[in-house]
């Protein structure tokens, strides 16, 4: 067996007075409390409060990242249980353990190093000699209080977590919450479901989305009150932000009768080419306009190809691993919005991609020109030591740190939540470190920025 | 207030024994004289040679770099006093100091500090606090002789220094400086006024490219035969260069009854899809062929989207800060034209970039290959340490380094010329070392390739 | 004269600590055998074992990175004796020399100076001055039978190497390396001269492929037969493997009836647009599905833009230098391909790509999904210390190591065989001591992964 520990200067520069820097700079941020503005833990965790099953359906089963990767190396979904609750999960986890080496090098390996080690107090590696001993101890622990969901919201130093529900969700969970636990636990108005004319039984929840706020959703006029409608709901239910999860970042802007005939074609099953791209990227503008009229936030989550395996989504439904980023452009599709909205700076528009030939080349650009825009911190694939680095460094020399909108964990795995703060807040401190050590920014500055990065300026991106 | 210095160390490598070296190659370059054989400062400064007028239409207002960072965070071009002679320029410089904070981690804060403590003698940094004295101080020296543009000139010592004219230019300025201050300033001839018909006033500016030729610039042949004279006329201002600002790398060959026909669509407004892209690809086409009569040095800056932003446009003209980087091919694009003149090496094109995933993908095979490529430096958004170092990294392997063209500053911000250069200087030190630390390369050879990039390179390239 | 000597730390980083763990690292694989399982060197030379002739057509002529380079600059292909068997050797090899330096910083010189230093023992520098004696040196070396072909593949302690070979090749020398020196040389299957209708006398190549297989190849069912009969043949003299060099990695799946009238078309002479890249696309997916039957492992090697010059294409040929990569896509491109059988873990398609932005945002999501897929090691303009160290940063944290296929030197230069083994090497193992260091990996598991990745990942991947 091997020992497991947390080396105190992971991942921090080699370089020793580098490091130094980085450890000092760190140290003003480890114990911040965490802002989670975006991500998609299940707010029933928290309405409930239900302790947690066992480490594969805590753990393993909820997490795409390491889904993926085992099924890359040939085990089945079967034998990982997946789908089937009366599966047996101490089979399933020794076979994870029995393949945790093919882990080494990603982050999925770093976050669940920190989760086993800090929240759960195992002191070995896992592997197939531990793996009944990691699923005993954290099934032990999970029996008691202090593994109660709320109970390690507050160990974390959770100031404030979001997560995201459609916008037919009736939102009873935030309901409970806001009545029993307020101030902690918010949503996020994510309306793809009525908005993806190419997603599942779009005609159909449109439709919903009428019965719901008592709007004519078949009028454009209708549908834009219904969302408008809506939209107040979520804030009511402590929304500051939405979230736009589509193919591209197209964006356009039409006229109420373009909307009108556009929106009739659809629900009427009378789509041509290029109409379900058009009222999502109409829908980019209005979802913007609205956030005008509210406050809102908005964010969009652009340029995955979702459920690329059509075998494993028909057997598996959607989030099975099989997402895959494609090439994206940002210039010319977010042209329309930027030309409607794009000067104002009182509205805000976090902009996320998962093509980093974008990041140097358009996105600090943009976000270095225009008043709404901020970038969104390194994204899924991305949301690692290499790729936050490169975020760093391609974005920051046109866009600087204020056009940044700090870190979201974007995570489903709730334990995950303090291994990402803090990878990313060791990540950021070796970037001032190394900004500092050659000489580019003062140390006076890099303290300062160090905090803003962990904490403020997600704070005021989001306005939490 | 904190103090404002310039570390001998910046920019160097944080390894100690890398950093050793890089110092040892920099003492090489760091005096040598400065070559910019591409830029765009006013030939006015230095016809007339009168003293600038304060620190706010010195160094804020013509700096493209630092008014969109300023209006990304929500500042208004009109508190900047943007197109405002009258505007209370001491306010305006105040405004900036206190939003100094927002160029950490941006080249524009390293050369504004450097020209800061260089130039003007400054030691404490800018911030709301000190703006006052910045705007007093700069004022006081730019009322001396020593601070007047020629003498400027000497003392950062610029051997050549080239200013970009459009086509229909009069030269005026250059006139003067041939005649009164010879060998120093010179000009570059940039038609993209005659040859981009998407430019504003494309057929009026064709027209007067005839009277000034005296050509029949509605013919294909008169319109070469004006291109033929002007660029003699610029040469004899001294011009070496040629520089084409296109939205596109695209290339074409056109038989002489082929342009016939595209320039008579084009002057007559009955254009057609494709018209205008593809006289400017044939224009490049025949500039090449020009230069391989007349030797001129040919460049190409394509792919930035210009004038994203069209309110500000309309306010405030071009070069507001809205042009942005679009995804770019060069390989195809250029096809046509070095189909026709690629492997001539007797002629020289220098291609840029603002889309850096072509650079080991596209720009270096193909500057690695054909006799008459040469690969500008690190341009625009990417010339900064972080774009610099990105740059090396991906064209070196590939295309060597005397398939590169040397730097050039690019600034239309006279002042920044010795920061640019010391800037680009440590970085090409601190690549060179690491490639020694790392045994890739001979100290020998450094101290060879650290002379030619700083200075040797450029001359060659640019015939200077 | 300058001083030649490998330095035992070469290409380790920088930092004294990382750099012990590098060593340390390598150390463990410093020695291992080579496989070598995909590459482009001539078997004639082993199954004759010829003496080689001298430096110019050992080391020069066949080597287009060294080629490009020198034409880049300049000097003629006449003056290089290109296609001219009775060219003056020594004055080209002086013409060489003195343009050693050119490759400063390029993997040619790297791989060069490793060859002249460990394989002919020299131990000054080549230049103008020191040409003569490297030509009489080699030539002295190469007279001897320790230098003969067989000599030098077991002194590189070679444990197999595959050739490439098209699906008409006769396979002679294979044929006598299976009698004579059995288990060492092995083939691969290319097919691309009858797959690639763009290709030179595809129609006639059809015919022959009938006329060997002894199938009517001008029916779909037949034309699929033929690559049965070839690829069994290819596995009779070794082949484990087949590779695809396609200009993109589209595929496709089509109906028998849809087969017969695509290939109807392009051999009646009467092809429709998209009709050759149809046919390459429909082919990868008929190969895959071959390789489900008979398990050889897949390659496909897209993205370049073959003889991209067509005068030195029209005089030399192809392999002249100007094959320049292109934008790439793999998520739209491969999925009918996917689709049909990606979800097979017995099923190895191994992708590799010249188009670095596909690296993180599409290779390794592919790679660290799909069961069948493997990702080849950094290609051709990549096989390079930078290049390297960009594949491991963009791919790891998403693909895992477990999901690359380990290196392939991929070179048609015999000689160089152990330079760029020993390359990649240090590279690997400078990742994973930078790894180690920042504390993202146990050494224990570095230790494991360094034989992984020089030796592991390849005998599996290519069932060597």
């Amino acid at each position: 067996m091997t020992a497991l520990s947390l080396h105190p200067d992971r991942f921090f520069p080699a370089d020793p007075a580098t490091r130094k820097i980085a450890r000092e700079l760190f140290a003003l941020v480890e114990h911040l409390p965490i802002l989670s503005p975006h991500g998609h833990t299940d707010p029933k965790w928290f309405a409930a409060d239900a302790p947690f099953e066992d480490a594969t359906s805590l753990l393993l089963w909820p997490d795409h990242y390491v889904l993926r990767m085992l099924y890359s190396q040939g085990i089945a979904f079967e034998d990982l249980g997946i789908g089937d609750a009366a599966a047996d999960r101490r089979k399933v986890w020794r076979l994870f353990g029995a393949n945790y080496h093919l882990f080494r090098g990603t982050p999925s390996r770093l976050w669940l190093d920190h989760v086993f080690a800090t929240v759960f107090g195992l002191t070995e590696r896992l592997d197939a000699r531990t793996a009944d001993s990691y699923f005993d101890a954290i099934a032990a622990a999970l029996a008691t209080p202090a593994f109660r969901p709320r109970a390690l919201f507050k160990r974390f130093n959770i100031e404030k977590l979001a997560t995201t529900e459609g916008a037919l969700d009736a939102l009873g969970d935030h309901d409970v919450l806001a009545r029993d636990w307020p101030g902690r636990v918010i949503t996020t108005y994510r309306p793809d479901d009525v908005v993806d004319p190419d997603g599942a039984n779009f005609t159909g929840n449109v439709e919903s989305f009428g019965a719901v706020t008592g709007e004519a959703t078949s009028t454009w006029q209708g549908y834009l009150a219904a969302h408008r409608i809506r939209r107040a709901y979520f804030r009511s239910r402590g929304a500051t932000a939405t979230d736009h999860g589509h193919p591209s970042a197209q964006s356009a802007e039409l006229s109420a009768a373009e909307g009108q005939a556009l929106l009739d074609r659809l629900l009427a099953g009378r789509r041509e080419a290029g109409d379900a791209e058009l009222f999502r990227a109409a829908m980019l503008t209005e979802m913007a306009k609205m956030s005008l009229e509210d406050g809102m936030t908005m964010q969009i989550h652009p340029g995955s190809f979702r459920n690329h395996n059509p075998q494993l989504f028909a057997q598996y439904g959607p989030n099975a691993g099989a997402d895959i980023p494609v090439a994206m452009d940002y210039v010319r599709a977010l042209k329309p919005l930027l030309d409607a909205v794009g000067n104002r700076a009182d509205f805000t528009l976090i902009l996320f991609t998962l093509d980093e030939s974008t990041y140097a080349r358009e996105l600090a650009p943009l976000a270095g020109h225009y008043p709404c825009l901020k970038l969104g911190p390194a994204w899924w694939f991305h949301d690692s030591p290499e790729g936050m680095m490169r975020f760093r460094r391609m974005t920051t020399e046109t866009a600087g740190f204020y056009n940044t909108a700090g870190f979201n964990d974007d995570t489903r795995a709730f334990l995950s939540i303090p291994a990402r703060h803090d990878l990313a807040r060791r990540i950021d401190a070796a970037w001032l470190a190394e900004l500092v050590a050659t000489h580019r920014l003062g140390e006076d500055e890099a303290q300062e920025l160090v905090v803003a990065l962990a904490y403020g300026l997600a704070k005021a991106a989001y306005k939490l």
